[in-house]
């Protein structure tokens, strides 16, 4: 009966070697701010984090290279090691494949370097919504290197403002931080038609936004 | 139009305060082996994990503590920090809520102390199926303590034997360990009945498991 169920799995993938490749490109590149054992847990982690939902394998070190830079450099700004020049926002909702891989695109183009902004989901999908990227696209937005990611510490730690979409209270909250939510229709970004009706709301929301952070910024 | 869309979120929950002396305690604990700095993100980070996908809030600081706690320990088993005296097992379904839950439970509960088991899952439920909760109730099994916990690099570093139920490739590899594939029927644990026969196709399993585990230490 056992050999129906059980099976022993030989001949899998071990990614080990390129990880630590990335630990040690990245512990070089934190020099003086992060010990190597925790540029070792991030890369570690972010891998098995990203691998849990990622559909997609084979590009796996590349978006943990990418997600765990961009991690240990939140928290860098965060305990004051690396400096935060511009306003730091985060938009999270709960797949990190549509909404909130769009207001960040989106915020991003307009602010041309004005604001620094990430996004997160509180249960990432395996990948973005084609019809999301479609849209984006047609806005002049190239979204085919983004992959969903799951809503961190540090990143949360790094913001100034956090705006969240329908992810319900899964952020952390700390004091100082302002705290959105963004009630954005329907998430009905499965068809083209949707995710341009919902590009163009956030697209207003986004405008106000960061109308908002440069007077802001303005008046420091 | 913007006030309909947008709120300014006021009054939220902090629980740095807790959080910080979850960390206190814990680096107490780890003294000689990690540093304040890991174990305040172990901490962080294992927070915000949970809370994205935790239903109850109010228990998340001592399931927090608990999980961290259970990580740190795990990386440092993995180290050679702190001894592997007996296997260690660790269950791996999609939601850790049902099959991999029982699965730990009972080879813990036949094992009594011989192997040392953990669970998680590659994208955890809010909560524990209470069918599952119910059927190892009638096992003799006190399951009201567990909790849903996300796939972690450190639980499968500490890990000895890895054990998935239909999770796909989520599971980071590393050599040395022995991986294995249970096809546990359908994931019918949604009543009774169903938990009941799934627990009894696992107990076989667990049980077989367990006498190759002590057979192979004696040889040792």
């Amino acid at each position: 009966m056992r050999e129906h169920r059980e099976t022993v799995l030989t001949g899998l993938r071990d990614d080990t070697a390129v990880l630590e490749r990335i630990s040690g490109d990245l512990t070089r590149k934190f020099t003086g701010i992060f010990a190597a054992e925790t540029v070792e847990r991030y890369v570690f982690e972010s891998y098995t984090a990203l691998a849990r939902t990622s559909r997609i394998r084979t590009h796996l070190a590349s978006t943990t290279a990418r997600f765990a830079a961009d991690r240990l450099k939140a928290l860098a700004q965060s305990t004051g090691a690396i400096a935060r020049d511009v306003p730091e926002v985060l938009f999270v909702c709960v797949h990190n494949a549509g909404r909130s891989q769009m207001a960040a695109a989106l915020l991003n183009k307009y602010a041309q370097g004005a604001v620094h902004v990430r996004s997160a989901g509180s249960a990432p999908a395996a990948e973005l919504e084609p019809a999301v990227v479609a849209a984006l696209a047609e806005a002049g937005i190239d979204l085919s290197q983004e992959f969903p990611k799951p809503l961190t510490d540090d990143v949360v730690r790094a913001a100034d403002v956090v705006i969240t979409m329908g992810c319900g209270d899964s952020c952390p909250i700390y004091p100082g931080k302002h705290y959105r939510d963004w009630t954005i229709g329907d998430p009905a970004v499965k068809d083209l038609a949707g995710a341009r009706e919902i590009r163009d709301e956030i697209d207003l929301l986004v405008t106000e936004l960061l109308g908002e952070l440069t007077t802001a910024s303005k008046k420091h």
